[in-house]
């Protein structure tokens, strides 16, 4: 069944739509972004993200609900008990998305140089976001055949 | 430098960010599902997405002027002449992230089936969206290492 035969059924049951309507807004992104970055902070992710602090707490308690993040107290000398946030495997699973974002952006959107540099820890060399196959190759659209289910 | 040490030229030209600005939109990202699946007219645009027609004519124009779609002529007998919106290569270079966005959804949103099956043209087995580096190993968040230009 080709894909401009999809059901109700097929459209509404999207997971592109559904991932969108989880985790597609550009706070979100940018939270997931820092938790990648290595930020855990609640203050660090309102610095980084440049966000209303009402506005990433929101966020940041919507992706835990979700199962993105999980909380842990800390406490600084002095100061009271707060949360750091730690990605969940389910979290961490959102790399290639968020890779696949930035590697686009570098290639279509960046004028001389672009400021982040993701590499493979044992050999250096960079990163990329592919479509593989059990063959192996890097596939391009051309490569790839989509179906759908009737229901 | 860490990425927590990002001086402010970093931030402002983060290509996530900027990604999701040019389409990050859902109701864009959804028009770029479309096209992925073979959809190129308005009316199939309207249909598949179910968006506004006024959104979708506007987010259509938005996605041609960043040069992701070309417009190209056709006439049904009887009708008047409308446009085709055929995927440039900077377009098709999306497809990793919609697939990536339709690969998490599929394992974390979805309850009982999936209702598009995305398989390597040549053996038909499931594409993957997977990091690589020059190894050919698929990485995972501890494999790589990301790194933050000064400016």
């Amino acid at each position: 069944m080709s894909a401009m035969d999809r059901s109700p059924w097929a459209l509404e049951h999207c997971s592109i739509a559904m991932t969108m309507d989880a985790i597609g807004l550009r706070s979100s992104v940018l939270i997931l972004r820092e938790a990648f970055y290595g930020v855990t902070r609640f203050d660090d992710f309102v610095r980084f993200t440049q966000g209303a602090e009402a506005n990433v707490a929101a966020r940041l308690k919507h992706l835990t609900t979700l199962g993105l993040f999980t909380k842990h107290p800390y406490r600084e000398h002095g100061k009271r008990t707060r949360d750091e946030y730690m990605l969940t495997d389910k979290g961490k699973d959102l790399m290639p998305v968020l890779l696949a974002l930035m590697q686009w952006g570098d290639k279509y959107l960046q004028e001389g140089g672009t400021p982040v540099r993701v590499t493979e820890r044992t050999t250096g060399d960079p990163v990329r976001i592919v479509a593989r196959g059990s063959s192996g190759a890097d596939l391009g659209v051309g490569d790839i055949t989509i179906a759908v289910s009737g229901e």
